[in-house]
């Protein structure tokens, strides 16, 4: 049957970063689920159906990747989904903090596992929030997120790309 | 007459992180004074007489802890109470940087001190928001928080504990 | 011709703080940009009007540091300015990494460099945020802002310095 | 074939907290090597004979661990055992750095991956030098290694358990 | 009887830093404890003897706190001081870590807990190997050491204060 | 005149890390002196004139850098080259604190401003000891130093590179 692992983010849009994470993760185990998140929370840019979409476009091609929706309890999703750990990427100190209580958080909760991968430095920077304050005042993000987010962002945003 | 500390916070709810300290820092000073803040810009779950009614009940065993309300500014409610120094606990980085800048202020103001109590490991994962955003989404909190508060929580989002 | 620097900021209201950094920086560089940021997200106290009137009181002793107004993108006013680099005082753990994305940010963007002076031991712990909520309740900030700054605080929130 | 990590470390002595990352790691990789390191540079209580004998005790129960030596460059041991991923827990945010530092050199001389698992709370605080420091001072360290750990220790520093 | 806290360090030598953080805790507790650590590893620049008399000039203004010197597991120094709570100044975050471990294990031990006091910002950047570099690199170390540490430290380098 | 930073290291050897930082500070500054610290303390692998050498051929094509030896207190050193500000490369958090302290200390004893340039994300996890580290165990630098740099590595490594 083999090892699964969970990808989850809000991919507001998806970011090369998020996609650099996702690759490595599905290199380490057999098959990967990249999970978007239906925060109720959070106010995102995006629908959920762009998303999605946005999603399932850059990870095409890769053979053992899945792209699916998430709401509620994490761990619940985990366990349906019989994935035993979560894979999150990793940039920041203060990223660190939160995951780390979150990662315990889940553990405690289902026993489900967390586990880290260090973002690539040239990714470090780079984050779904920034991309998109960066795109609303009209900076250029090429190679931030890949060629067709950036369209869909100018789109969004009402801003020819 | 001895000496007085102060442990502040939200107690929105009481967690066992949060008993822990104060249990803790009850054993290092001759009084405790458990504050209930009345902060204007959180919006608490719970009302302040809930908040009150639960941090009570849950240090009722602790003969030398007192609860009561504060507002305004701290170091004021600490000189009127004859605190000399304010305790709280220390669950991560981020924590004891807006902490000691808080400290700094506090005893810039009025010369009141802050002394940090480590979490336990146990409770370093376990804070009211976690624990709220955990139960609004069916999760079992036992044991990161006492049993009745457990209940409060469950009848309160309308869910079954 | 020479070496320009920019200080950003919201300047909400400025701090000593601020000053030490804006008078440090106007010893390592030619000219120095004090930029009052138009930031539509945040919703500050002071009117752009004020927090730059303000600004201009406060640096008036320093003959090689211009107040101006910026919106937009930031470096592409950098570049404007004929900026090179940006200067930012660093206070925190939490700061350090915001400011360092945002550094890297501005460098793959447009080349813009940014510097970074520690904060002076005294100022650590003063922030625009923590003075307003200190002044809103009734608290003494003499000696974290200039004395007229103390006064505007005072007059802003009803209160008598 | 599956995917296999490494757990490489110098184990003197092995600690509960080595043994629950490898456990942990055990559960979501078909196999898993600890390694012990032959690095000249520390100056370990235990031989290496003793270190691998002790954790080879240690994993016994675990069917898919197996236990090796490794010296040289790290990844040159990775690629000869054909494990994609090191597998290392986290303790600390110095850890972290450092950690990090290293799993961007290794990726970068080989394309290794390094994976973090949060380590347990209970076991943040426990190190293979904090153990031997209490031990060497007579403090009892029952609970922080397995109990034959704690006798070779005993034996190892002349005295009794 | 009252409450008792320890101040433990290597005091090699004492700076207005540790006098800063034993003053702040002797207005905390009834009666503190500084006591100078017999630590084998560490090569002091100061004898023992030189380092008790320097620590005991220093704070014989502050009548509640005493003087002594510990050798062995500080947490049975602790016990037998009859000591609640090891006292600690804070001054940046690789500290916390270390201090934090420390604290967990000598809770672990013996119940025995620790409460950080934050470092006075404008002592932060001040510690006793600092200290010793400068003034054997010919720096003035006035103002960060009383005036006869400050002496003793010419003398012991061969130099003239 | 103009305004002069220096560049201090021990530069064993220069690294592609370092370079980074020396172009980007004599982008800001009129002149730069990069100095080669002779500290007793470390034991380096090249020696002064060795790592003099190396630096010196790096840094050629850079019109307003000048490398320099210095020992004793830094802060005299910049004295006598006109030196106002320090600028340094920032790394890591843990590099953060001691700069830090370093920073402070300099400004108090001689009025030396400290200026830290982010390390360019490419270079974070790249340090002189983890180059040798990696050249001594027969890993592969390229693109870690310069190519003369590498070579000078193995032929001290006695190895052929």
């Amino acid at each position: 049957m083999g090892h699964s692992a969970l990808c989850p983010g809000t991919f507001d849009p998806v970011t090369n970063g998020h996609l650099d994470v996702i690759e490595r993760a599905s290199g380490q185990f057999d098959t990967v689920v990249a999970a978007v998140l239906d925060n109720p929370v959070k106010d995102p840019l995006f629908t959920m159906d762009e998303r999605v979409a946005m999603l399932k476009e850059a990870v095409s091609a890769l053979a053992n990747v899945e792209v699916d929706t998430a709401s509620g309890l994490l761990v619940e999703y985990a366990r349906t989904r019989g994935a035993t750990a979560i894979v999150k990427g990793l940039r920041a100190i203060s990223d660190f903090e939160f995951e780390l209580a979150m990662a315990h958080m889940n553990r405690h909760l289902a026993g489900v596992e967390t586990l880290f991968i260090p973002a690539a430095p040239e990714w470090a920077y780079v984050s779904s929030s920034l991309v998109k304050e960066v795109a609303r005042l009209g900076g250029d993000v090429t190679g931030l997120v890949p060629a067709f987010v950036q369209e869909r962002l100018a789109e969004k945003l009402g801003r020819t790309a």
